[in-house]
């Protein structure tokens, strides 16, 4: 086993730090002191991590040098706030926010690109990219050398949790004002979300693109190793709480080997593979799962060369805390 | 104005029978006696129509010679039973169940391919094809001589009234058994549909593929009169009442002109093209009106043969009722 290591998580009260906590716990991480951190505003509350209730302290006046590995789980404002600090102070660092460049920080999915970091530069700075991309990393890497990929189509269906946890409590209290007659006033979101359909999260430039989109095709032409790969994509959020869905449609070059692919996908430690006939569900499958579900994987209609997948995976968990504490194992081993 | 003539409503009791008979009467349809039709289970209940209650009757029964035209919204099984009837009574029959073959009732979308109508033989047989071929099709109608559409990549996201009333009052009867903390047994739905998303609608055929995805692909080629268009559906369920949307990615074979698209999606009647920045939900925009609402339109990432938009519409009434009704405004003009 590794030699403990002190470690501190920034954003340690929020939907994703927590998990991440819990999942240091779950997998005994050899952690030596955990530092949890956020905003004032949850300073002085404690977070529970291996039977103890640990103390959150403001990130502002922390002292990176106690540590050497540090997760950025807060927004990307704060990853580039304090990631030059924790960087200055020789800190590994993995960023969840999505604040560092590609080219400070390559983002990472181990199932997919596990060896981009052995040439890293010292102190390691690495990115877990939205969950999007650990999503469709994770279920295209093992279908990469079967296909010869052209093009991908993808509708990412993203649970409001997605948004943080101010997010999920509006669902729920909108949909209960809804079930009850009461008037809806929206607050986290700008119109009703329960019992509704979203076509864009947060604000699009000036070509039409969300964010998160031009990200999403950025992270995963990287994460795949496919620079030149065709992608459209449009991000919607949909009235479920947790576990991200993805309508996903692949043009190959070639006809598409549907027995190799269901093998290919079935031989992957990282995918659950439905079986024919059923499907999977954020709720009934993906949540608090350690693995992308696959569904309804079938050809084209009409076209051989088209391949058709149905996605599901656990957004706060697979999707974004779990990558992270699966880099950081690769890091410990490697490089910190 | 015409001539009123007489009409038969089989489904009248239903989601879609309903509001059909509801649109007869605000566009002041010329109908000289409406028959209501339904099962034996809403026989002797009342339907409002014209301030009167008309009182619903078994469709087992009744005497297609007393009607020029019918409309048929009850299931495909029940088209089937009683389609022949009618037209061996002489009566114009328009399907809203897609229970007929493609030869036996062209799919029609008046935005779209009216002309259709102009050769049909007598009686004529006519089919209001699914909510997403109507939506589609007045979608993209206007925008076929401007792209040189090559591919088509659609997620379907279907509303729960899609599948008829109960459907939506056990979206509606899950919702309160999970916010008030009671166990969930699935009744119309397989599973949990509430705060989920299920990745399929009906049973898959053996290639995978739903029998509505199957239909979707041949009525747009139809409506659109491009056999050979290469279609990629995904259709899913997802937890709204009523209103489906569809992210929708085209490829063209030419650089994409997107001005000339917004103007060709303004000009269009029943388009509501939202403004940039902005975009229509379901709940907010679609529900209750008699446009298939568009927005998110933009180009590819990095790729100028790439349209992508986001349409929604009321399923209930523009997706099927409207559509029906405004075939049968033609229909009077031109055949019966
Ligand atoms: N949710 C997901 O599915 C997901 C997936 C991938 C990546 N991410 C990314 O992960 C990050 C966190 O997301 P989340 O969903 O966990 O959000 P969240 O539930 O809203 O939690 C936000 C966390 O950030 C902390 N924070 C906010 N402002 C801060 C500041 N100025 N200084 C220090 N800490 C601050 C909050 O602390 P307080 O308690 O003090 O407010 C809280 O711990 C975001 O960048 C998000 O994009 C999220
Ligand atoms: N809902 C949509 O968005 C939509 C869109 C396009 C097409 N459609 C199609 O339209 C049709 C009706 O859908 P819906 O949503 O209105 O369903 P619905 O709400 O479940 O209503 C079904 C209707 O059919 C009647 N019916 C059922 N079995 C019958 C039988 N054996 N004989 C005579 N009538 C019978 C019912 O009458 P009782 O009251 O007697 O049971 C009721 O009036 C379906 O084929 C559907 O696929 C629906």
């Amino acid at each position: 086993m590794s030699q403990p290591i002190d470690i501190a998580v920034i954003g340690a009260t929020g939907t994703v730090g927590e998990t991440l906590v819990q999942i240091l716990e779950e997998q005994d991480f050899p952690v030596g002191t955990l530092h949890l951190l956020a905003s004032n505003e949850s300073a002085g509350s404690g977070v529970m991590f291996r039977s103890k209730s640990l103390r959150v302290r403001e990130v502002d006046s922390f002292d990176f040098t106690k540590v050497k590995l540090v997760f950025f789980a807060a927004g990307p404002a704060v990853t580039r706030s304090f990631a030059p600090r924790a960087q200055a102070a020789g800190c590994a660092v993995i960023d969840l926010s999505g604040g560092l460049s590609a080219e400070a920080a390559p983002a990472l999915v181990p199932e997919a690109n596990a060896a981009r970091l052995e040439n890293l530069a010292q102190p390691v700075q690495v990115s877990s990219p939205s969950a999007a991309a650990v999503a469709l990393s994770v279920a295209l890497a093992p279908l990469k050398n079967l296909l010869d990929i052209e093009r991908i189509n993808v509708t990412a269906c993203l649970a409001v949790s997605a948004q943080g946890r101010e997010a999920v409590s509006e669902l729920a209290r909108q949909t209960a004002e809804l079930l009850n007659a009461r008037p809806l006033e929206p607050r986290f979101f700008d119109r009703q979300m329960a019992f509704n359909l979203l076509a864009q999260v947060g604000a699009n430039d000036t070509d039409g693109h969300g964010a998160l989109e031009r990200r999403l095709v950025g992270e995963l032409r990287e994460v795949l190793g496919l620079p030149a790969l065709k992608i459209s994509v449009s991000c919607i959020q949909v009235p479920v709480f947790f576990g991200d869905s993805y309508s996903v449609s692949v043009q190959s070059r070639k006809a598409v080997d549907l027995a190799a692919v269901n093998a290919a996908l079935e031989a992957a430690d990282s995918i659950e593979l439905v079986e024919e006939g059923d499907y999977p569900t954020p709720v009934g499958d993906a949540v608090g799962q350690d693995v992308v579900y696959v569904g309804r994987v079938r050809g084209g209609i009409d076209e051989v060369e088209q391949l058709n997948l149905w996605l599901t995976t656990d957004n706060v968990r697979k999707g974004a805390a779990l990558n992270a504490v699966q880099l950081a194992q690769l890091l410990i081993k490697h490089v910190v």
